[in-house]
């Protein structure tokens, strides 16, 4: 299996579910990924070693989703250099407008990448296109995938 | 001066003009404290090394003030022990509703005690509270707070 | 049984359901708590009452949860000198929205320390971290689940 | 001097231009009103007396304005028999939502008649619609205060 | 049966199952009361003929439930001089926020007395306070009631 | 001068700044028209007569502004068979999101043709395209704009 | 079968039963439609070719409706000098609030007509006033539908 | 000068303010771009036209401001395969709320990667993210950037 260059990151077990038709959306782009769920708040340390490894590793677009208060995507922007796609989670009671303004309203300095509500899809399809710049498989893989779509 | 019992962080120097009302408040009860400036996002290293000495320090509550995408108090929070006392500031364009929910939208696990927005003087009262159960001039200072603000 | 050193108060039997997830987290902390179920507005001198004793009766902290126009956690601080956690329920209509405000917006001199929408479980802990700086055994019983969960 | 039929009372001082104009109002219907500043949260107590006084004092309806967390209007109306006009206070945050959610969602049981943010002199005028049902003379005043509205 | 002192008044069949709790909680008080479905939008001639024979009816109090952009308590109120009290349907897309904003954010002049979201009940227990104030025999089954919920 | 093809009607003295856009925008149009202030709530006598006589004077477009809870744009609707177009006024609390929901929410059988919050000259733009489907001169116009809107 | 007047397009196959009621309502009126599903986003070339020939083909209005950042209506607007009515659809998060605002907070120049959320029946209502202004036999329709809804 | 990597569109003169500012960073990156003023609304062709040049023209990024119905940057999204950052610029009647939903909210296929409101300097930080991936040159920048953030 080939090293991945996308890492999708969730706050909790329960965001899985929409978070993996981010995987199965990469794996029709064919860019290696991997998934993990850590919480920026109940796995501070856990979290800040994962991320300070990124670089190494080589993962070029990170794919972070959480809900509520969702700092997750925030807080891995904080401290990795490489751009940070969040994915703000619906939520049951505020319908995921907590989750989006925690995400997309960051201060001056670390930006978050921010899609819809429930945008797992289109964090993967944005992850290929950032991607595709520099990767011209991936860039023919989207190209096709824009076409397709203009076709359906 | 006294060893600080209350830490008062925020996360812009923009945030001064009303975290300091918390500071003022403080005064007013007698409970030594610090103020300190640090971005959960731009400075995260600084921050997880101020939070992970507070303990050692004796600090017994912590007070964070931050706008927008709100994530100190919630960061501070997952990282300490003590009770964090969260005050989401007023916004420009969304009127602090972002600060707000970025704040208390806490995830099971991990509590940030809100206050109201631009809340900084609540906040000390609050921190107040707390410390009285524990350090009896405290408590005298803060029932004669109380006794005088009914009066008033 | 022990004397208890929380109460738990809430507005409604409706709220009972979600509210006794905060006593079972207390369970969890060997903390001793009383639930109750006053409303502010339909038994405002029994609440009164009740709130007059909670000092001679060594109550250290209330939570109080409340739904829609919720005056009970604010009600409550008005007349004690404990710090006062609010739960802010869910609604059907406004999904909390309602709730969350009544609750966190509390004007200067008399603040509610609040949790996210349907928090029971938050105040909980936050409970157990207020009490942590002057009870050891629930200081120790605080950090290992502090651990636990960055374990898990 | 008239015995005073209608209580205006507010939170605090500063809603005392708003909720002026509701007594401007009432002099213009000729109804006698007393004004009173009493917070709900600060001073519950002075606020128990004075509230449990109105009906001896023969005051038949009650206007309460209030901002944030507004709660005076619906402590007021779980204390008395008499309807309770409640006037939302504009917020520099949030705009009044806050105030105007914390008033009208009052839960079952506990009606607080609620008009516009910041609509005093709606409060006034309603009182009068009220009070005009019992009071030939005040019906007397408003119709044709209605007649001139409509001339205008 | 007795002269009605009630309208009820709603804006589509639709609206009956919450609309009719308000008259179940008039029986309790026993104050005789009419139900009618007119629509404001669709009826208006009907609605205005209605309303113009209120007065000479003798109906002291009108009830008015709508959903969405709410009109017919603010047009009934328009047209009459009894109080009138609106009953903000809850809807299926905003929650009844649209229902809420229709009816208690009337213009200067034509105030209308509103409740929560869906509160059909507060709305009956309000016109019982405002009956009350006339007719001793509505007044003292209200201060039962008000003793009875005390107790509850 | 011309037999007027529009109606501008407001609800307010205050709201003419903003929908005297509207009418300069019919103007550049050639589009005759007559402006109006009546309340829907103050007037509602005055309103149906008017309105009554649309028809008759060969009105063939209205254009309704009103704020708050809005109700003009709908009560016309419900009155006549012309197309009504509502421009919801910006309130100096809510933005105009009170005014938006009264005006555009509304319930099955009477629409109002819905602009932007202090949309007026976009109210007149789009009376000026239902014209020009029977009025080529207007139509001629229309298409004018349109290109030079193109070409700026 | 007759040459459409009204254009029903949709952004996606998923808004079909929603907007397939306008098509109901246009039937009952007797107006000839054609319905089309072309997303603005993923179909753009395509959207503008059957926008550019809109006016050979003698479409009159066009009915739009699209949910969650819904471009469809304002994009169509843009590209033709038909009136094009706009229709908001209910989203699982936010309740279509983004649709609503997506759609009606159109900038100076290019106006969409925009009816309620969810409000496909009132679109086609819309639709059939502004075409009776030219085609007596929908105007003589529309009057009989108003009629009879007032008898309903 | 340097063949520009990097597009900042937006919708119209007065996003220039704003918009500037994402050009100033990206000149603080060393990376060139080119500003163009192009409204989705009302140029519909000539934005096109840009848009269908991009590639050829090597722009890898584009950033794209727009208010109120912010359509721009979906639109832009939908014509290229470059990845788009959306601005949404701060509005006077709803703060903003309603530009991040248009821009955020996109539907499956066409994602925008949407920062703060009013954030175009985080729009030119993200984008020299995306293109430090490829660019070492920008990434040494873009490093240095962070660390100096860090120590300030």
């Amino acid at each position: 299996m080939a090293r991945p260059l996308v890492a999708i990151v969730m706050g909790s077990a329960s965001d899985m579910p929409v978070m993996a038709e981010a995987g199965k959306m990469l794996e029709q782009f064919e860019i290696a990924h991997e998934e993990k769920i850590i919480s920026a708040h109940r796995n501070p340390q856990t979290l800040h070693e994962y991320v300070s490894q990124l670089k190494d590793r080589h993962i070029e677009v990170v794919i972070a989703g959480a809900g509520k208060a969702a700092h997750l995507p925030g807080v891995i922007a904080g401290q990795c250099t490489q751009p940070v796609i969040g994915v703000p989670m619906k939520t049951s009671d505020l319908g995921g407008m907590d989750s989006l303004l925690s995400i997309v309203q960051m201060p001056r300095g670390v930006p978050v990448a921010t899609v819809a509500i429930g945008g797992a899809v289109n964090a993967a399809i944005l992850a290929a296109q950032i991607l595709a710049l520099k990767h011209p498989a991936i860039e023919k893989k989207f190209i096709e995938y824009k076409e397709e779509m203009a076709r359906a």
